[in-house]
């Protein structure tokens, strides 16, 4: 999928072609293991997901804790650092060959001005955006490794499928250990 | 703050009156420990916090969890249930005489369809809450409940100030006595 196919898709507005959007896009690909956005730096970019993985994580005293897998038809970003202008502390990873299409920031920032495409769009993907990040809050204040783990299975078919297991634990902010503990406890 | 004001601070628009706005807004006014929106409820409306304070909390296992206080001059609601239009998983409660203005979400909707200033709001309010869940979830992953209890004083001490101990306790998702135990361990 394509911006303009995601734009049909979910706004429900047709375009032809990249000159009828309120920004420009370019085209990137990156190998297995790039970082598109280091720790530190200041995220100038949103960018689309055509095909590929990317890995949002953090560190913390030393320890990758893992906040989000993306794949394919996805908006990401370091999205705080980009909205904020500061420093990201999270970092994005290719974690499999990815093409995306990217969005300068300030070539955005002048659309929202004007255009009701852009402000439609951003809206669009920034209530998605919340919508997983609630989620994944609640289930952090509710539930136990175990039970965020089963659930991983009926939610994130995709993560359980194709991410290690050692990244599942980062994601779900357990040690490799524990999770290995609760996998064998499992009998499907 | 009214929500004319709040477009006039954060978007730099200027209006006169409600009839400028593209929705309309009522007003109402809750008394202390009120329910504005229940567990199970599908929620219909975005609330402006003219003046109280709200909390926003869900049960899991008969266990209260506190997501967020909300204080005035902010939007709030059950988010995720309004724009999903699924029944809600939280509970919007009212911590003391709260007054609000409502926007009703099918005029919202509406207006979302031709209105730039509408999605310009739209998209303002949901980066600002995006910016909040996610800082919170960095928070859950990484840092330990003495670590947040501690970063709470800097970051939101509306909140230490007048929100009880027992309530803080299910914001930072631990038991009352462990919050106990870290207060009696910091020596200020």
């Amino acid at each position: 999928m394509t911006i303009i196919q995601f734009i049909h898709t979910h706004l429900n507005i047709g375009l032809n072609s990249h000159a009828e959007l309120p920004f420009k896009i370019t085209e990137q690909t990156f190998a297995a293991g790039q970082i598109i956005t280091a720790c530190g730096q200041r995220e100038k970019n949103a960018y689309f997901l055509k095909s590929g993985i990317v890995q949002i994580s953090m560190l913390y005293n030393g320890d990758e804790r893992i906040l989000d897998f993306i794949f394919e038809n996805n908006f990401f970003g370091a999205y705080t650092s980009l909205l904020t202008n500061l420093p990201s502390d999270t970092q994005l990873t290719t974690l499999a060959k990815t093409e995306v299409e990217v969005i300068d920031y300030r070539d955005l920032q002048n659309a929202y001005q004007h255009s009701l495409l852009a402000n439609q769009l951003g809206r669009y993907v920034t209530e998605r955006l919340f919508i997983n990040y609630s989620s994944r809050q609640k289930d952090l204040l509710t539930k136990t490794a175990e039970q965020r783990y089963l659930e991983l299975f009926e939610k994130r078919p995709d993560i359980i499928s194709v991410i290690p297991v050692n990244k599942i634990a980062k994601y779900l902010g357990i040690h490799p250990e524990s999770l290995s503990r609760i996998r064998k406890s499992i009998i499907f």
